[in-house]
């Protein structure tokens, strides 16, 4: 991984000499922090500025706050470009991390399986989808998401790249969300393929995950005022539809108030009198800290199932 | 303390009639969003948006934010302007919040103490200090601080109120660590005098503080690789004061890294290659939180006093 990432910075040498350079780093690489600031400066970086914030996007992206302190370019390291941002306020150039993939591996599962797939993956593992796609032809159909920037990548807010004709989804990747994301946006067989070359069906976690969003939609409905969460981050921040969720909910003869944060930690809203949160920033909030929260939590969609009509 | 927050909004109703209204309250305020949501809104507010992340001074002040937000006015509760925080993005009114003294009690307990009184308070006790002085007379000496903006008042980065002409500080406020501040600033004796009227020599507390310090001080000495902290809070920023902090611990031949972050949590830096932190924001971080992070945390000062020479 280290000597990955020291070629990496070796490689945008011209980028950083001479230049103060601000950082972002994934949680991951935040145990070497000391090697890519030491190669930043090897490669002439005046001054390093390193961001500690956790980091799980390049929607939460700091160009504003590099540029606030005075730095010339920011280097985002672990993700790729977030679609809805197109303008920085200064350079930005991403650095994703690719990790390891057992190739033949995951050849051999693939052809195991009956009929096209759509054939997808997180950031990690992109670089390998055109191998596999040129070795298995036209049994791998590859899709392209609205707000993941390459072809095949899915981000946690945005399954649309298994959105092509195919018979069955497979994304590579070693967590489940994205295929419950994929399993409900197609209703097609959607797999997990991990990246040591294991297949699993995400039919059984789209149940509980089914169940435990009925759960926080009941909640929900019993609520007397709803806090409608915007988060400031530069690439989840939606405040017109926060402003009209807020307006439905009303309608709807609840109380709303809009509430706004960076972090949507649960420690935010202790003792407040609201009795249901619906966030706008990040499907993944409401969903992966959903037993932090002594509230329910929504997304977008599912607020507009319990208060629009 | 309803009625008191509904006064305040009712005499800014000219500034919030049919006005996109941004708001920050400190934590004691969470429980009353309500109200103070439902109070803008019946004065005219056309949308108001809340900011739950935590608010521990007017530091922390979010007009950037809410200007991002499109409000056309920041309402900023509980605290008064900070010293650093000349020029803002969008009009701020700020509303401090006065809390229940027992004045008769406080002159008793200050009549009783000998010699001049350096008098000063936090900004929930700051209206009494007037009709204090109006009844003690020359007994009471009333300074001003440096980023504390009006006269008599101390923050947790200022007790320069302290610094005039007396025998011996008393602070009115209900924690310990304003005292701790006045006593290492003056070398005189001095009392926290709580808004009950119970009088509290800080002397043990200091001493207790000093060695707590002191810890801290003698580990950090041994770090191998140093963290200086900016944060981007508004008026705790100190981009210049890291640079330099830096450089005087890599001339003492120790690695220093500056790193970047909103709230200083210790989560953020758990597992990262540091041995010791210097905070350059507010400094009660590294002093309240002392026992939440696993590696020493310094001030700027007691940063110089290791580094430096």
């Amino acid at each position: 991984m280290l000597e990955r990432i020291r070629k990496e910075i070796s490689g945008i040498r011209e980028h950083i000499d001479g230049k103060c350079v601000a950082v972002q780093v994934p949680e991951g690489l935040k145990q070497y922090s000391a090697e890519i600031m030491d190669a930043l400066r090897r490669n002439g970086a005046r001054e390093v500025f390193l961001f500690i914030d956790p980091n799980f996007g390049a929607c939460d992206l700091k160009d504003r706050e590099a540029r606030g302190l005075g730095a010339d370019v920011l280097i985002h390291f672990g993700h790729n470009r977030f679609g809805r941002i197109t303008e920085t306020e200064i350079p930005v150039i991403y650095i994703p991390i690719t990790l390891e993939l057992d190739v033949k591996k995951t050849i051999s599962v693939l052809q195991e399986i009956n009929g096209r797939i759509a054939l997808c993956t997180t950031v990690q593992y992109l670089p390998y989808l055109n191998e596999i796609k040129k070795l298995l032809g036209d049994k791998i159909v590859i899709g392209k998401g609205v707000l993941a920037t390459e072809d095949g990548q899915v981000l946690g807010c945005d399954p649309g790249a298994c959105n092509v004709e195919a018979d069955v989804n497979v994304i590579i990747t070693d967590g489940i969300f994205h295929g419950i994301l994929a399993k409900m946006q197609t209703g097609r067989k959607t797999y997990i393929l991990t990246p040591a070359g294991k297949l699993i069906d995400v039919e059984p976690h789209v149940e509980r995950y089914l169940r435990q969003r009925e759960t926080a939609k009941i909640l929900a409905r019993d609520a007397k005022r709803v806090g409608v969460v915007i988060t400031t981050k530069r690439g989840q921040m939606y405040t017109d539809v926060a402003e009209r969720i807020a307006e439905i909910i009303r309608n709807a003869g609840t109380d709303a108030d809009i509430l706004v944060c960076d972090y949507f930690y649960p420690e935010y809203v202790e003792g407040m009198p609201y009795d249901a949160y619906v966030f706008t920033g990040c499907p993944r909030v409401p969903i992966d800290d959903y037993t932090r929260f002594k509230k329910p939590v929504l997304t977008v969609a599912e607020a507009m199932e319990v208060w629009g009509r």
